[in-house]
């Protein structure tokens, strides 16, 4: 049997930009009752753990969902159930980035990216946030065209600026990525990097995993196991993906892979919260809508984790330590065969919950009611 | 000494898009003097081909490149040295499409979607143009999202019906893309697909090679071989990439890779104009200057090509049939490490260039000119 | 509930050589209790049966199976319920095949080969075989080393005389591999060669997919729905890796894949044995017990097999045809979450089986006596 | 003009494994000449060094090279011209390496492993060897086979065991790989592993890049800066690959990478012998003559060495740090470009050597000797 009570206290964070518009280079498909403001976006997290019970938080991307007042932003999240949960800072999207943000040739531009994040750590101040998410775009499209070593410096130097800024009980987390919008060189494009800024940084830089920013073949659940032995995992960013990066529902490309990664949480006892390991969602939702899929991809990671609890640890000890690579595999394997549903369907009607959070929230008129009332405006998406 | 006629008879087109600005899905970033128009978007390659001499049609890409007098256009073009060239569909930037073009399950939209395709054929009749390219964006998200096989089927009803609308000496070329937009199944997704389909239609239907849209690790000389051999290779969009699809400079990222997909034209004789194999760019220019890079794109095809035609064949022949596993590679290496740049500006100034088009357009002015006076007005770009 | 009918009646096929002792280039492992000769191997692969109930043909590769009384061998087969079932040829093991065999540039290399091709034939004429299965090595390390298209000049016509010798009721398989032993070139290196040539043959030629052979990212499931659309499947090489081709259990790096898999089968009403798709196991097991490992694979495609039948097909094509694409996932996610091992057991059990094979194995004592009594001679591996 | 001195001085060390038999797990292809014990390899590697003047150490492979009397192996060698360079140890071609070696899960097995390790050091104080390198083939096969950190324990614990036995001058270099022989985990997958073990241990445990290694689309370059700037880059295996590893000739493959890896290396001026960059070659000779190989591999290197060194580096960095992408480019394309083999001629030349290497050892008759003198006894192999 699962540990129901480590169930019951995961927490998994959602997106602000889950629930706006979204898309490839291609085309942005506009759907409909998407919001228009983070206050509306809230709203939409909110009632995504109304359904699920597990999604407490919801992250915010600057300037996205810049506010006048983020004590009123918070309030209303309160109000609704949610708080505010980890920043998100945005260095990509102006002009002036067109080569880079803090590793930029110019001066300027990187001081231009600095005070941005910068900027991020004064709202984590304002909404009591934990962690500031770092990811860079930054890096080169054609060999030659900026000195590698060189933008590490600059890397360098922004991350340590940061650090510096971080308040009591703030962390920085560090992304990865391995290319996209850079195309030849990116400049943190592997664990290992991030890896070495964190180390170089002190205790409170950690590095976040996107479960979607690796190179073909790559075997994420060991780097997890690698950070979580260094004592470097700050947490998530779930996600799936068949090919390159393209922000599926975390578990819906590999649901084997995502059960081998909470298998490694589970094993390392880095589920619960003292842990420090953020479990995040980073997704898009092209085609489908978007609370549902928000609320699958919550029931996805619940599910893996499920499994992940369920595998029996001493005997796969046993296994392992006598050699016996089959006994090991089918003592993992006996697990993640397992159906966990109707387990998190008890679970869920234990917490006062419907055991079907998406027929719930189909059932409950919230999606008819958004679609009628957000009406005008501009629709959230990437670029606002 | 390489075949100095051939180089001066080879035929590269230009694509219309590449002019105007692009980006990935985080940001397009704007330039100057990007062309508003179609019109604009032609004295832009009419340029490039000013400056280089092979690059005499530009592609039109519709509904981005849609006028009311293609007559007009068409002579327009022929004013400034150049003609119009293939013509490219686009059933990818219609809120409809979210599921797809041509295999959408709705019968309306797959309707729509075709009459698209034969709208651009009538184009074609109006531009002259002999070649309609195909790419279609369908395919799928998630497993299960629809059936693939009756997808196909959709796929070929709608082929069917646009070889059946070709005139006399035009040519459907379909291409192929491993994924992307969609992100689960792809609808034409690899050179076999196309090949099936294009077999089944006839012989005025051919298979066009995108050189960024394989798997990793696809010989994609291999494929040009194979289509060659079986009289279905239509052409080349040409384009180069380190990770995914990404739209850098043909050449810029495996120049190697490059020349050994000229060396197979070569060495099957399909240089020649009536080999009909069409020689295409079809990049994105995200962070450089556009017409300088369409410049080096064809100077850097011009350059494999000379490569490839420097190849001591019956050398190689004599190395191949005695097994000589390092003497042949050796043969080949050697036409690739000779520097082939000076007997191409040897080769311009005989056809009355200047020998460096790079610096000539530089100190032509042209870019100073269109900055000045390509202000105000919708900059063109993907969407527009 | 699935079709427990067309579970019962599911046929997977085993290889001689899985039983025998393989590895990398590294280092082959001994193992103990290996058979040493075709006799020890069909026992071996008989005891797989005797305990699965679902795999009642064993594959036999030539020359390792080499024998000087076929009859006898399949009699020793009938004795311990089994029976001969797919040739496959082995043109890659000769000092001579150096550069290749049938596409060998040396005519006599190519006579060879060839030679031992139509010996298998004769082979299968003795063994009464259904399948010749034809994997060729063939291919190039370095760029020039040989001519493409005049190797598959060669390939093909040696594909036409193997054709031309088939007698009634025979078929050949055509298998396709991306690189490896070749490293540059690959003579069959994807389906789309693969296809081409079989349908330049004729009807008795068919795509056989082995599930390891793909470059990263390829759509299996893909290919499996175009050569069915094609009537052009011809069976499955069963096995996973997570990198590239290594042969582990099938089922074990991706079930999800598996399943899928087996979804486009099932969807096609290709499971039926009358729909010609054979499914073979072609796996080695460098580290782990053989025939164990058998058993597991063979327990993998029967669940895959059994959630592929558990979709709910008109529930899926209503999602399907309304566009509801979360809807389709869902249907699809049902039946692969659901735990089908307590109705396999339930089906074991009306076959007059033990409900758990892999215990049932354990039990019986099968190994503690060939470990026992395989003493001295070689043991078989992918030399001999 | 290119820094000839740099070039003369340039160092590169062959591998004494490359000279005998080589293949894959489908077939080892036995050439005629290959020597059969350590004396003989070192004769082939003097051969190359006689005929290129930059390959002067030759690196042993432990417990293949061993000897009874390293001293009089490096009194062989000196006669010769050439010297023992780094000893590499051998931790995967014993039965007892089946589930791993220093990570195995039983004590027995790791203490055995280290022994060697630690007794390659002994080796190292006999031969004066200043490197030993470490590559491990630790790994599993199956998920749940073993505990990921567990096994990260054994090794680092392995590690500092070796680290502490190292001698005054002497250094070990860490290797990793992707996968293979593992094919599910491996203990060090890449260079953010090795780097984080190496940083641990101190300043003489460094990271060996081996440029076959890695997954799909991952940026060598970048990996050789990061290190570079981190004072962490031991060295390098040259060789390259097409697909996953497969130890093709160094630059065979992609020669423009192999150009930008050494344009990072002089662009930190790295390329100084005190800088302590070692440059080996590890490839394997499956298809081609293996001496002629070496020596071309050798070449390979140098050409790229001096394409890099041909850089105008105050030309790309003003164009770098004015933004100027395509400026940029265009300044390491033209050195790319260039045609260098003349300056090598001449370098050779003044070297007194014979300007072409491949042609002179062909002409020497060395070949021919070895091949009727090298008869009976065991030919050296992977095995041996």
């Amino acid at each position: 049997m699962a540990d129901l009570h480590a169930l019951r206290e995961q927490r998994i964070e959602t997106a602000s930009w889950a629930f706006g518009n979204s898309g490839t280079r291609f085309k942005v498909f506009a759907q409909e009752g998407v919001p228009r403001d983070p206050y509306e976006k809230i709203a939409d997290a909110a009632t995504v753990h109304r359904f699920t019970g597990v999604a407490p938080t919801v992250a915010l991307h600057i300037p996205w969902d810049k506010v006048d007042d983020y004590g009123d932003l918070a309030g209303y999240a309160k109000e609704r159930g949610v708080g505010l949960g980890t920043i998100n800072t945005n260095t990509f999207q102006d002009d002036d980035y067109r080569l880079g943000s803090v590793c930029h040739p110019d001066e300027r531009v990187r001081a231009k990216a600095l005070a941005h994040v910068l900027e991020c750590v004064d709202i984590m101040d304002a909404t009591g946030s934990r962690d500031l998410k770092l990811w860079f775009a930054d890096g080169t499209n054609y060999p030659g065209q900026d000195i590698i070593r060189v933008r590490q410096d600059r890397l360098a130097a922004a991350l340590a600026a940061t650090y510096e800024r971080l308040g009591a009980g703030q962390r920085m987390l560090v992304e990865y990525k391995l290319f996209e919008p850079a195309f030849y060189t990116t400049d943190v494009p592997d664990w290992g990097t991030a890896y070495a800024h964190c180390l170089a940084l002190g205790e409170r830089a950690q590095v976040v995993i996107d479960t979607g920013h690796h190179a073909p073949g790559t075997n994420i659940e060991f780097i997890v196991a690698v950070l979580l032995r260094a004592g470097k995992l700050g947490g998530f960013d779930f996600n799936s993906r068949f090919y390159a990066d393209d922000d599926l529902m975390v578990g819906a490309a590999d649901p084997f892979q995502l059960f081998r990664i909470m298998s490694e949480i589970v094993s390392a006892d880095a589920l619960r919260a003292d842990a420090g390991v953020a479990f995040m969602l980073d997704q898009c939702h092209n085609i489908e809508p978007k609370i549902q899929a928000v609320i699958r991809s919550v029931c996805n990671v619940q599910e893996a984790t499920a499994k992940a609890l369920l595998v029996d640890r001493s005997a796969l000890a046993a296994a392992q330590s006598s050699g016996d690579v089959l006994g090991a595999n089918d003592v993992l394997m006996d697990a993640y065969h397992t159906d966990v549903r109707p387990m998190l369907r008890d679970l869920r009607a234990d917490m006062g919950l419907d055991p079907d959070p998406i027929g719930a929230y189909r059932r409950s008129g919230y999606f008819e009611t958004v679609r009628s009332t957000r009406v005008g405006g501009t629709a959230a998406g990437w670029g606002a």
